[in-house]
């Protein structure tokens, strides 16, 4: 008999899972709410560029179509922090040739429904709208937004990747008795810039970084586009001293760029025009649990959606994936087997991405730009290249390996506890490089 | 012009609040999903007896109807502890002649709902479902499940009293941008058993106090019911050992009361019967903000549900009335400014009742049958006794007294802690009434 899934949601989640189950030999729908993004104008405003690291990657590979995305992902070795004179400093994010690269969200969106299609058969329809869903049964209702005519459609096992709001779970599972749920907005939202190419299509700045301006309670950054552009995004918060809430003409938007990113100002005279280009949006931390219940579960955003400061969002939904394909070969696919094991497992992780992104965001706005935190991780990176199978740094633990987000959480938590032991030596600055810390380094991880 | 106020749910909240706006000239009209309680059975079950304290008398008297809830309500100084053997402990809640109250949820809606109308001059539409909300206007639309109509209204004002799965919450606040929303179920539920009076209507134990027969991981609890009855709620874990899982059988039910229950299992003949007769059910504490939009505002349970372990929800939606009332006199019912100065106000103090209520939990589940915890008391009566202006033990803070929540909450972390330290000494047992250990305390405060 055809086995037989859904997916709620073809975004990059949705339909990298319908080519995993396509190789399992599973006739996979999926039911998208927005129109094909592929024939439309890509929405204004709600992107964010998208940095592609070691996990997302691996579960491209291993279903093959890494690829496909390769030409279209831009590597970015470091950040570059600019100053308030312009000044540039450069950070490596790992070792040499270590990169996370940039992907336009649009431009991946609909390469991977290209790949669902020709990769995972999957057949889209667009333009329907999930309003409610029979978690035993694996029934969804959906309602199509164009002809106004109400379907529904059954399967084996249903997958809900429709999104931090997503519709499964808002019908289904927020329905359910003792199902924990919490979102938490954070007091900063974000609106976009699009800064153009010069004039005969090159980069105005280096395309091989992420660029950052932090100015402490509040940040700028940049990541290229494969056509000259860069994506560029302030994030800052909606109220009180430096916020959004300032910033409602013309003339306050303009002189806060000339004031606060000067070399940013210079660069971008339609500045202006930009900024009403895009809407101001907020973000939101999404917790919830259980996220599996009779035939569905939730996965990427829908399971465990958090802010984009650690470039995780994506790679985590991505490995998503990898775990779920783990188990279904371990439990021959016997799916309320997978499903338990799958939310019991991966639930930590969703919330250590979760603090990760947090912490980053911190790291991003607070700390780049000062000049201890500069020092520490060169210590940190001194020692990890003298020991390194002691010392991975937490970046590279979360974008360059497929450590366990929680696992690297608490390493992470507790390399800080270190480190900040070691910055509080009054001569750290004269022996950061000496024998003697990297001794007290070596007692502090043994004891 | 006429003054119009919309209450949406006719419960302890609403109904009292209607007492208020009607003293301050508003014309009240109270939306309450279900059918009058007054005029129908009593639903089964869900009720856990309420302990009406300082808080809520305060509130009742301030709009003259204290005295209409003193008839019904039985006052309580102490717990009675039940241990394996039967054995009965007392510990008095505050000072000589200091109580709180149990009253059954049933009698004290009816109640409250009469005083709504006589008092509050309000006028109750019951079976009606509140299915949307205007959060600007002020519009409420409803469902009468009744008569299958729909029908709305609109009003100056809207208070949302309806409970902790709010209808006005979920389809007005919880679909604006950057509201903050988060449901936490315990590991533990709870079932009712009525435990009946003798065959002359005696009570079978003393009725001027709480019962409870703590077990660790789990615990039962009665309090008395005018007519000699007891409600007594059994509060255990869901899943695993000692926990609802496993008592799935009239056998293995009446096996666990026998062995973990002596005394109570033989005053109960009836048990099994008492146990069929109510649902095993859920326990929450649901957080959100703001607590305000537009011309609606929520109120009791609908803003800050909590667990019943501190015997405060009620009291804690009693005291928001006294606070919107006096911020309503404050800023002569300048309702925008009311409603954001009322929210910013009191919401550290809904959130301490729950930090408070989940931190009773555990002391009613664990240590009240503790005799370090049992002399730790002591200790804190002494010092109280000869301090009165230094320390107020928390449970006198928060039963007897309007302290507000969240300084309760704060002060009663700072004597933990300090407890804690003077528990720790080795000789205690020995010294804790000496001079030594006061001037210890004493030095720690002003520390």
């Amino acid at each position: 008999m055809e086995k037989k899934a859904i997916i709620v949601g073809a975004g990059l989640v949705g339909s990298l899972w319908a080519v995993y189950l396509a190789k399992a030999g599973y006739k996979v729908t999926i039911y998208e709410r927005r129109p094909d993004i592929r024939k439309a104008e890509i929405s204004a405003g709600k992107s964010i560029n998208l940095a592609l690291s070691t996990r997302g990657w691996k579960a491209l590979k291993e279903v093959g179509v890494d690829k496909e995305i390769e030409p279209i992902a831009i590597p970015m070795y470091g950040r570059i922090m600019h100053d308030m004179e312009g000044h540039q400093t450069f950070q490596p994010y790992g070792a040499e040739g270590q990169a996370i690269f940039s992907v336009s969200r649009g431009g991946l969106n609909a390469k991977m429904m290209d790949i669902a299609e020709e990769h995972g058969n999957a057949v889209i329809h667009y333009s329907h709208r999930c309003v409610d869903v029979d978690l035993e049964k694996g029934i969804v209702h959906l309602h199509n937004e164009e002809t106004g005519a109400n379907v529904q459609d059954q399967a084996d096992v249903v997958f809900a990747a429709d999104g931090a709001f997503s519709a499964v779970r808002y019908n289904g599972m927020q329905k359910l008795d003792r199902f924990d749920y919490s979102q938490d907005y954070i007091d900063d939202g974000y609106r976009e810039l699009l800064l153009p190419a010069n004039a005969d299509g090159s980069y105005q700045m280096d395309k091989n970084a992420l660029h950052i301006w932090p100015r402490g309670r509040f940040m700028l950054i940049a990541l290229a586009n494969e056509d000259g552009s860069f994506t560029c995004t302030l994030f800052m918060p909606f109220e009180g001293e430096n916020s959004f809430e300032h910033l409602t003409t013309d003339a306050a938007v303009d002189k806060f760029f000339k004031e606060t990113f000067p070399d940013f100002y210079e660069m971008f005279p339609g500045l202006i025009d930009s900024w009403h280009g895009h809407p101001l949006s907020s973000l939101a931390i999404i917790r919830c649990f259980p996220w599996t219940h009779g035939k569905v579960a939730l996965m990427g955003d829908a399971a465990h959606a958090t802010v984009p400061f650690y470039g995780q969002g994506m790679n985590a939904g991505f490995e998503d994936c990898t775990v779920m394909w783990e188990l279904m070969k371990k439990h021959n696919e016997n799916w309320p087997v997978i499903f338990k094991e799958y939310e019991k497992l991966r639930k930590p992780d969703g919330d250590a991405v979760q603090d990760l992104s947090k912490h980053n965001y911190h790291v991003m706005r607070d700390y780049v730009a000062d000049p201890m935190f500069l020092l520490q991780k060169k210590i940190e990176k001194r020692f990890s290249d003298l020991y390194p199978d002691k010392w991975m740094p937490l970046y590279s633990q979360v974008s360059f390996s497929s450590i366990r987000y929680s696992d690297a959480w608490n390493t992470g938590m507790k390399q800080d506890a270190i480190m900040k032991k070691v910055m509080d030596r009054p001569d750290i600055e004269q022996v950061w490089d000496s024998k003697e810390v990297e001794e007290a380094i070596l007692s502090m991880i043994d004891a």
